[in-house]
């Protein structure tokens, strides 16, 4: 059994990662972390948890995470960086669901996180837990930066374009949707049920976080720098992202849906849909699936591939313990092989 | 392994039953009946179950069916009728999901369905399959009625007071709010999502086919026949019942909470919450739990109890997986214990 | 014209009052007032008001108010009794659409809203503005309490049962369901997005601050002290009130219906269906109507009354205007002849 | 007055317009057709309409039909071309909110119809009903194809930059996404509450019909051919469409805003936002306007428009009426100025 440690629980990547660690067959969860509300279950915060989970809410003890074999940071930006040093030294391997991690350039990450990094040493080393671009170095690594939910669809859905070098990478164009889920559990007028229900919007387009992050991984599949126009959207579903991905075609002969099934066939957690498909997000709710599904319009020169996850799983807590799995030498699909949930 | 069959996969408790299934570690799912999707791969209908289901829907072939250990149907109401004789015949155990050997008396049945019943003479044998009540039957049953999903969550919170003879059973009143999925996949117009999001309604006020299903189970429950107000309404969610029971005490001293925490204290699938709460529709999601809160508003002769269910789940697939559990003498919690997805 | 004033317009019945205002042929709107928003555009904060309302919030300035022949006070509970004595003084009419005029036993007032009542003097003076009750007395008042949402639409559908004596008032039932703009536009969890959709729940079953002010109204209603139970639910819908009620027939000979039909016959926003109606809330969204039907189910002794408003406009913004009509000699029904979106 | 009559009202078009011609100063409603409905009243059938709408719907009649001054057809495509020309022959007006007269060119609308088209003669006179572009010729129509809704808010958000020859345009795309009253009121699964609440789609990637219509425009706007993308997308709202729409600048000098700005200075229903906004489709529902905000994301050379309409409004129904106070020489605005409905 893997002892686990979660710190900052009560967020929505954490109760998520605490329904899928609770019935992981190697999960032992020991302690999990919180400041407000610490004393109280677990269970009585989330009522889905009743009879699932019985641990309460500590206060952050550095001991108790000591004791573990591996700490899940799902805080806010800016936290996990406070205890990597420390936990690193005492041997506990670490998975950071927010962003600490995710940029390798230090200025880079200062500039778009707006506070001066608490250990830049360790971006270096942290690998980028994308399991279908860096599975062997998630093998040995200690700290992994478990990728966004933006990131995550649209990575998915460009790489293999970009690694086989098919596409204009000047313009590419990622229109992405997200569930309000996306926001996270915080008390904010725009995401209250009465905002956000029966409505849409862009937002961030003048620039959003994701976009280092998405570009820093398509920089690297296309081995130069790529053009990258990202708009977020919210829209009114609780769970999902759909990403719709534009590129012009470098050459009129590639046969863009063989180029998916190959590069993704022996993934287990993304699917490449038959030809004509649309993935819906809810095919993918509960689940750890990335669905793709590539086309081009009137057979012109521009290719569209359709991408979605869930964003709390296969965007957040079902890629961190598939990063979990493969750093302790499990099958990588352990505890992660739930249908979605459809209806 | 139980080889299994289902006849009429296409609906939501099919789809709902395929997915519990996939991930029951005893059931060996062999053949599922569709006249409409013949030849059909169930993956392509319900993309959910990629990877999950590698079957095809086929027509319903009575040698096939007779070849599995228990046959599940999920059609409409009518059609299970027609297949029960054969099939108990053969030595298969049969599960129905629709309401076909719910009513234990055939003109009450005729009445309120207004067909003839094919096979009125299995309808003293089927037994109803709540197994908070027929747990015993149940496990000797070949023929199991499985409840409706207002049935399920009206019962589990009315039982404790009525079998303890607590309240004036003359005027009970239950009102019951659904979710749109309880009215199933068939093309209509006031279930599209243009018709039902964003608005409620009551609906069959003058009289709804679940009212003398519940009305023979409290009346057993109570040792004698009840008065019963049954008001359902139709809430724009895709899963979940909430059943908001009314009844006067026939005496003061009574521990309500205690009665319900006594009476549920064994029972794997109801979880009595803590005085003071107030059970989501969403903590149940996916998840076969019934969970129950009991109140006595200004400490007033009237209880009122607040009950529910996902209706897709306990409310109907959930609970045959239950049974069928029970009937073959597993653990009758086997491939039913997801925790509800939240958020 | 009639010279307008608001007081703390940044919540969900302010930019509904603005909405109506801005239509309505006589209203001159000349002060909108805020402290967090003051100096900004109405139109910035609430885009559906662009190139309606030109003006901006400003800061709460007494001689600007006074200059105003009526004002509105759209803030949250305990803020109005501030103003009151003031503005009444300056001869402004004054029309509260929090609670803070609505009980006329002040020590009532202070159990359920835990201050002390700034002008309890006050209260014995403000008509409490149900026009289908008051009309005559709202044409004289001075200070006009504007009723809650849930009192609206529970008052309307049980008075012309108690007015004419018809049933039991020892046991009545008021199941509730709210949408969650009830909550108003403040940054709580419990009313986000991804907390409030696909799910719902009872809350307050203990005590609602409703249950004493739709009593006090029942109770003057029937002419002697009532029984009820009040439980209100939250569903996931933007607007729109449901109100299913239950009442046990004194004697078995009333007819219902005619009941309704007499009573609110000459009602301009009070729309009685025929029998065996079943309202739906989206049938009065954004509309100043309170729909109503009737139902004796299988000729019983329970009569269940189907309620529903928009919450924010007959039990709201609507009513106020509709008050304000009154108050100011105009016909009742201007500015608020819009039919409900639909869907 | 003007007389009125409606071919097929029992759809959402249908039910908007009725709203809309209900609060019309000048509209005098004489007949509604519906084969399936005939004698019904429309008000049973939309129950907003309640007090608003006294008309019953009857067997479509050429009389009745003929001694209207205008007559709008909401039927489905193909209807109303089977009705054109004997209606201008009686000297009535005729708008089709449908598609048999928005494609100028008979080979092309029968391939993507699929049928003949059964006046083809008059393709050449229509004309498309987008006021913003053809006002003029709108006064002196007789027969008026009003624009789909996806193709009006890609092209109020394109017509800027294509008129100017700003913009590359042998890529534009356009991204789409719609509620699902946008399909219509038809009895299908895929529109279920249950298929479309809590996700979100692709679909018609490979070919949509609004493709040549939005195509038609655009190249009339640019006086060349354009190469342009388009993929609508279904999600979970009733009401509004947001078009997001991408295009490279051909000189890096341009001040969208401005071109955004001068270009609807003038126009009533097309509202340009300030620098940086977001539209929210929210602000526009029930609302005849189509908001607009326009961004080059980090300063490059990609203009990123965001353009939202209300699908039945400015998207149907109420462009279908400002069609209507155009060709009778009324105000434009009269009886379209509801500002939207938020939240």
């Amino acid at each position: 059994m893997i002892k686990i440690g979660i710190i900052g629980g009560t967020g929505y990547t954490g109760v998520e990662l605490l329904r899928l660690l609770a019935a992981h067959p190697q999960a032992d969860l020991r302690v999990i972390t919180s400041r407000g509300e610490a004393g109280r279950k677990v269970a009585e915060l989330f009522s889905n948890l009743r009879g699932h989970v019985d641990l309460a809410f500590s206060e952050p003890d550095p001991k108790a995470l000591a004791g573990c074999d591996v700490v899940f940071s799902a805080t806010p930006h800016g936290v996990a960086m406070t205890h990597a040093r420390e936990l690193l030294k005492a041997g506990v391997k670490f998975i950071d669901l927010a962003a600490d991690f995710r940029l390798r350039d230090t200025a880079t990450w200062e500039k778009w996180y707006g506070v001066a990094h608490a250990c830049p040493e360790l971006l270096g080393e942290a690998v980028y837990g994308l399991p279908e671009v860096n599975r062997e170095k998630i093998k040995q690594a200690r700290l992994v930066a478990n990728p966004g939910c933006y990131p995550t669809a649209v990575q998915l859905g460009f790489l293999p374009l970009l690694e086989n070098r098919r596409v204009d990478v000047r313009h590419l164009v990622a229109d992405a949707k997200s569930a309000v889920s996306g926001a996270g559990r915080k008390a904010e007028v725009h995401t209250l049920f009465s905002e956000a229900a029966d409505s849409m919007k862009a937002y961030g387009v003048a620039g959003h976080r994701h976009w280092p992050e998405i570009r820093q991984g398509l920089d690297a599949a296309s081995g130069k720098p790529v053009g990258l126009t990202f708009v977020p959207h919210l829209v009114p579903m609780i769970r999902g992202i759909h990403a719709t991905l534009y590129a012009r075609l470098a050459g009129a002969d590639t046969d863009v849906q063989t180029l998916f099934e190959k590069r993704y066939a022996n993934e287990p957690f993304v699917d490449v849909m038959p030809v004509g498909s649309h993935p819906e997000t809810r095919s993918v709710r509960g689940s750890n699936v990335c669905r793709i599904a590539v086309h081009r319009p009137q057979g012109g020169d521009t290719v569209v591939v359709l991408s979605v996850i869930d964003n709390l799983v296969k965007g957040a807590a079902g890629q961190a313990v598939q990063n979990m799995n493969i750093m302790f030498g499990l099958d990588e699909r352990t505890g992660l092989q739930q249908a979605g949930v459809l209806p």
